[in-house]
């Protein structure tokens, strides 16, 4: 007997039918003897047709009135999977995020989960009674509904699987686990059986959509075990654990890209003390993230600072930056949207030297021009054009011997 | 400075565009310096998708999870109509049922309000911000959320009218307030410019699909001055009040009709005292209403018993009825779903005698002949095959000289 949390995604409750398959999955953990929390998303679709709505009817939305009007998705999803399991003989209620409740901080629209109360649900599974969990929602000061932000679901059922101290956090999806890479690019990409936190971590900040960022962090603090897997495949997917629990460590353990960045160039900007602070503190001030930086070799006291942001920041970051221009001093502003950032993961790397230079070295063969580079300890990643995407992902999957066999 | 209750029904939030032509008539009444609750319901056809969603689910649903469903749709347009309001430089928020909360009684899918806490409201109506409530939905208990019925925004908008002491409950529909008959089936119905409580009651309760009877019941228990009106033209409504603010007295007032009728026949049953209760019991245990009730002479010692419940119940109360069959002795069961009722109200009936006979002459003049009659003090109601409902209604428009000059 085992306690386990299942979260189902978007498509994996796309309509009634995919929502009794999955209610199956549950009824076949709790015919085993098993406890089980189920979280929901909100049926494929529905999330971004409250998100137009919103923004129709207010353009600068009130984030507190946005949370009250796309936390209804998972609502719906909740009681109908709770009806459905009823239908299948199998006993359960569905649980909001202000009815648990999941409390969060007041950032509404993006709010992190303090506490999650499980005194009551934890009777509940005892008595054989699934929990079915709103995914994305909690409760802010206030008594104001929150969400999570995009993705929020992964978070939501991590963090009960942490509270509910869970043996396993499985999350289906519309893919059968972690790939060595997007495989509707590389048709050699491969599933990974495990993969570290870590590097699911990188994988997911770098652009692999197949987990939310904030819940791989919550996992690897809680240690949480979880698995990525198909609703719909019987096969097992990919378990993300703790380093040590990786038999045959890899060097390189997959290939992330993301599309979603773009360059901006500040030309001719003084080279003194604090010009960084003067660039990157304003977009900050903004809510502009910016990943990676490079600055070039300064000439007659002047140098050129380039660095990306993501792609629906780059107007708004341009435009901050415009309004600095007198302050600055800079010459031009060049804006690059037609990037891609490309990451080579893994933990291996720790250990293992010239898994960069084997990257400039497979791209330099191909022609293809590196723009920017930023390394951590378990990843390289690199800005480059993004027609040599495909090229790119490619060379470098068979450069790291990723390829699958035959 | 008054302080007002505005409840917008479904056609009238159908989408963005319209929430925005209700936001319009809220801020005018803010601009006039009144305080404005808004009472919103799902937009139009959302609740009808949700409902099919839960019975695809679970045909014989838990009325618990078919609530947490259903009262998502009120809670999309609350949001939607705080950001609307915000966006024409209005104050707004959201209150959910259970935000408020609006205290209900625990049966699910037809709760009764029984309280509502308005102090925290009650300052922020002070301060000009407009309270935009979610109808249709409450908080029961164990803190889970109910519902009210169909039609339940309007008792939402009513009762919060009753807690706030609101001097006024208007309430916007897709019509432009109450008329003497349906206008689509008698093109000389006039629109009433005041209906008494009573009046109001009997016209809802007898088919007139305006308002909610429960709505109708509590405005007339807290003396809510209740205004049925348009949203789609700038139109003086239907006031519903107490009968002395009515200076000129009509007999009849109304003809109200419904289809959602079915008769049973059971024939040849033993005239025996208990067999009323004993053929009544067992529907009212399986919660089918009956509504009109005949008893023939009895012949032989046997009577045939005729009633009407709804169409929707009309399959199992024949159920019903087959299973008691050996303990009733019947003859046989005759069922006719095509049956209409047409009702004439009026609180002049109280003191002028002659108004059924009238509804009886003018039928027999129209060759249509009367299944079962009903009355109360002000009301006269018959049931007559479905085929004559227009006729009938028109026929009984003219001779109580309702029909609009002209």
């Amino acid at each position: 007997m085992a306690r386990i949390v299942q979260k189902f995604g978007g498509t994996s409750v796309a309509d009634i039918e995919r929502i009794r398959n999955a209610a199956a999955r549950v009824k076949h953990q709790i015919d085993a003897g098993n406890e089980v929390a189920v979280v929901v998303s909100a049926m494929a679709g529905v999330t971004n047709q409250l998100v137009e709505w919103t923004s129709r009817a207010n353009r600068l939305h009130d984030a507190r009135e946005y949370d009250v009007v796309v936390a209804s998705g998972e609502q719906v999803t909740a009681g109908l999977m709770a009806l459905t399991l009823q239908a299948l003989g199998v006993e359960a209620r569905s649980w909001l995020g202000w009815q648990i409740p999941i409390h969060t901080d007041g950032v509404h629209g993006k709010a992190r989960i303090e506490a999650i109360e499980t005194g009551e649900m934890v009777k509940r599974l005892a008595s054989g009674q699934v929990a079915v969990v709103a995914g994305f929602q909690g409760l802010g000061p206030g008594g104001r509904i929150t969400t999570l932000g995009r993705g929020g679901s992964d978070t939501s059922a991590v963090a009960l699987a942490a509270a509910l101290k869970a043996e396993r956090c499985d999350i289906f999806t519309d893919v059968d686990g972690v790939y060595t890479t997007d495989p509707r690019i590389v048709a050699k990409a491969r599933k990974l059986n495990k993969i570290t936190y870590e590097e699911m971590l990188e994988m997911a900040s770098q652009g692999a959509k197949v987990l939310q960022t904030r819940s791989v962090e919550m996992a690897m603090n809680h240690r949480v075990r979880v698995q990525v897997l198909s609703s719909f495949a019987d096969l097992p997917g990919t378990l993300v654990v703790d380093e040590d629990e990786i038999v045959e460590q890899r060097i390189v353990s997959g290939i992330a890209y993301s599309r979603d960045e773009a360059k901006i160039t500040v030309q001719r900007v003084a080279d003194r003390p604090g010009v960084a602070a003067a660039i990157f503190g304003p977009l900050a001030e903004n809510a502009i993230n910016v990943d990676m930086i490079v600055q070039n070799i300064s000439e007659d006291g002047h140098t050129d600072m380039t660095f990306t942001v993501g792609q629906s920041d780059l107007d708004r970051a341009l435009a901050v930056l415009e309004k600095c221009r007198t302050q600055l001093g800079f010459g031009a502003l060049k804006p690059d949207p037609d990037v891609v950032k490309i990451s080579v993961i893994g933990v291996g790397m720790r250990s293992h030297a010239g898994v960069a230079q084997q990257m400039f070295q497979t791209l330099a063969e191909r022609g293809i021009n590196i723009q920017v580079i930023s390394t951590s300890e378990i990843k390289v990643s690199v800005l480059i054009a993004a027609e040599y995407t495909e090229l790119a992902l490619r060379a470098l999957h068979t450069a790291y011997g990723l390829d699958a066999p035959g």
